[in-house]
């Protein structure tokens, strides 16, 4: 058998990457500050889906970037998302990132109210008073929640990365983040992920980083 | 609008995703031990592409499962993988997960020999002197240095979870995995992704558990 691998630099992965991107999908991606948003969830899970999956409200890019350099935090309902996020980057604008799943009041929390801990993340998260990102990529019980506090007013995110994953109340969860006014980001279906959750944080702060 | 969500408790929401991936693509789904290999990845990606992407060489799952239970440890090459690894269940059959992609040496190693991080991580875990399953989840150069030190003799995996992602060499990477005698599990084409490494890993560990 004679596989025949492409020599790229280290340095230069991402950038082909981004070209091949450009190549197969171009003209599916979105004009503007989003199109990189797109770009890097396709390159982090290989699915052109993203092109259409990725809806967001108005300025939610500019909004999430403009939090960031601010110094927001970011609140995750994974260790998963948590780990991806590039936390040398947050770091340099100010901010950090939370995910309170392996906290040991969470899980009593849950218990108590008969809930899922994704979900009693959420409660304790709507607790910090600072400007947050919410970036929920597992659980839509957690969005669910977080929806229902925005709605009590209890939290007022800077923006909401509601990209969960699965086959239970997934679609409802993401349905009812679209009903309400405020900033967000949302892979419509089934399909999201910790991975997209990250990636979508991490295309935030690169702009961050980057633009004047 | 009217959004409902279907009532499911916390402890429920599991079984039903099952349930649901059974309904619509059971008959897309292999027999045998491998199938909830695929159903975890499924339910981890809402990808019904995993479905005919995932191949399996002859009693990789069983042999995977096998050398959990004596105690074998998981490398991988991304912290997101290693987050998603179910530690618990990996510390009750005596193993631990290992990635060394923030090793200040593996830094150094990579400038030195021109290579990616990913890449001087294999080498790394090559030196551990205990059995070693691979979960590759993000980078083809991990798998690539990975299939050449197999070929010299230098490692003798258990298992390689091969599933990196993404479009440069990813493809080949994997075509390489396939062309060595060793037992693997491997999402063809450009999909797969941390998630995707570390939800086989733990479909491994729960079966370890529950079987006798």
């Amino acid at each position: 058998m004679d596989i025949k691998l492409e020599h790229v630099a280290p340095g230069d992965i991402e950038r082909r990457s981004f070209e091949i991107i450009e190549r197969e999908a171009g003209p599916r991606l979105p004009q503007g500050i989003e199109r990189s948003v797109v770009q890097r969830v396709i390159h982090t899970t290989a699915d052109f889906d993203y092109a259409e999956n990725l809806v967001f409200s108005r300025e939610a890019v500019e909004r999430g970037i403009a939090a960031l350099r601010s110094g927001a935090s970011i609140v995750t309902d994974t260790q998963m998302a948590k780990a991806g996020v590039n936390k040398q980057s947050l770091a340099r604008c100010g901010g950090e990132v939370f995910c309170f799943m392996s906290d040991p009041d969470i899980r009593e929390a849950a218990g108590r109210a008969g809930t899922t801990r994704a979900s009693a993340c959420m409660d304790k998260a709507a607790g910090l008073c600072r400007p947050l990102i919410f970036a929920i990529g597992n659980a839509p019980t957690a969005l669910v929640r977080l929806c229902e506090l925005i709605g009590e007013g209890k939290v007022r995110p800077e923006l909401v990365i509601g990209v969960p994953v699965g086959f239970v109340n997934v679609v409802q969860s993401k349905e009812l983040l679209l009903s309400l006014p405020v900033p967000q980001i949302v892979a419509r279906g089934r399909k999201g992920g910790s991975n997209v959750a990250a990636a979508i944080c991490n295309a935030l702060l690169y702009q961050a980083r980057e633009r004047p």
